[in-house]
């Protein structure tokens, strides 16, 4: 049995009961670790499990899915990933592989930022889609993201905003030498997102969201020390949030009781009430 | 302490280890009952915790909130919600109030049905606004929600349909009566909602969607006999989705992977092939 385990969003016990008994079953054990990161290191979880945890990077992921599932079909392995197993498209991959050599697979569910991003107090039912923001580089600034951002402002919906992860990044010399050195993880900021939103809406320029725009920061939801923080995007340039993961929405028209919860968060009330776009029914 | 703790989606074990531990702490724990169900007696729950759980039901959570936070500036209460403690607007207004009264409050994510959907292999960032389908009755059919799937489709997003829940309501005699009678439970079918999505559309007439468009049906996601079926909302009409909860949703167009993703819960393959809209980028 291939079990893909959900980790939920904070640390080791945010497992389920049902996916640390399946974990404990399990002969081998991976971590998928680029995608997301746990906010503890893996030797917590070793702890808890009992059993020696594999980190699984993009490499082996993307091109040595057998070696993960080999001999899953007679003991059980498990594929552990923070946040909810569906998270990213690779997984599907995980299972579809899995299928294919008659491995049966069993999911269990967790947290991830999609659903728990919920604690803002705006509401996950007015949430359009979900959007990207990679790290700008000098001649790579892509800004797809910014038309689905107005297919969800034109409907008034709020975005979400997933930020940019660089886990086991080569540079391009040492890819172009077939080096393999790797750079430090890098995990982008409330504060670079939305300085590469300025920048975006500054070269546009068709009024999707301004500096006034109310839009609200979080980092680490679901550990004790998550932040949340809401304001104009121009407050939040500068705001702290503290270490990863990072997130952001970008507010669109609030229910008045959306209001009342997200305000509890503002850095200022006042910009706040100024510029929050409310509607009363 | 006012500990929030989503139960995730099937059993008592799908709770986090780190949930359980807070609910062994409490003096009181209750269940929210009326916007979800879990898909075992609460008595399940009371073996898991060794303690017993009070059932909050709707009358409770809406008039009287200051029962259940009573006494939780000195000892610890849990508030147990099937799925994420934020599914639902009403858990925000019992963080409010418990912050009012000057009550630490902390929130123990779960997996919903916002996130676990994606294990039907359509991906969470390309799904619009969520909606809810609620039950006709001869004199009230509303509506609103084919708008939002209008959004939703003119910009080829998945939309996820939450289905009804009619738990402890009262017939409208029964209210005007006064007389505390309660209806028996009642639960959306995928069918029923299928039903109601054609008449719409027959009334309304703006071609959102038709009886070839392709959706997915499922049922007790997150359970071990969950039910994931793809096809026509023509074929949907009566495909066996078993016993609730029910979720449906109005595949816009795919990513090629999606598509391979989703076929492989397709009644009818050629149908399926037929009517996906499946793009290559």
């Amino acid at each position: 049995m291939l079990y893909i385990v959900g980790l939920g969003l904070g640390d080791e016990k945010d497992i389920t009961v049902k996916g640390l008994e399946a974990v404990k079953s399990c002969n081998r054990i991976y971590l998928e670790h680029y995608t997301a990161i746990l906010t503890v290191p893996k030797e917590r979880l070793e702890a808890l499990y009992g059993k020696p945890v594999l980190l699984a990077d993009r490499e082996m992921v993307e091109s040595d899915l057998n070696s993960i599932l080999e001999g899953a079909d007679k003991v059980n392995v498990a594929f552990l990933v923070v946040g909810d197993p569906y998270g990213a498209t690779t997984h599907t991959d995980l299972v579809l592989r899995a299928k294919e050599l008659n491995i049966p697979v069993t999911s269990i569910h967790n947290a991830s930022i999609m659903n728990a991003v919920g604690c803002c107090g705006l509401q996950l039912y007015n949430y359009g889609q979900t959007i990207s923001i990679v790290f700008f580089l000098d001649n790579w600034r892509p800004d797809s993201f910014y038309d689905k951002i107005k297919q969800n402002r034109n409907i008034k919906l709020h975005t979400l905003c997933l930020l940019d992860i660089k886990v086991k990044e080569q540079s391009i010399e040492n890819m172009a030498r077939g080096r393999k050195i790797y750079e430090p993880p890098r995990y982008m900021t409330v504060n670079q997102a939305v300085e590469q939103l300025l920048e975006v809406e500054d070269n546009r320029k068709e009024n999707v969201y301004n500096r006034n725009t109310i839009a609200v920061g979080m980092s680490r939801v679901g550990a004790p020390d998550q932040r949340i923080i809401a304001g104009t995007l121009e407050e939040l340039l500068d705001a702290d949030f503290g270490e990863p993961l990072h997130s952001l929405v970008l507010a669109g028209e609030m229910h008045f009781l959306e209001a009342d919860s997200l305000r509890q968060y503002a850095i200022n009330v006042d910009t706040f009430n100024k510029y929050a776009q409310v509607s009363d029914h």
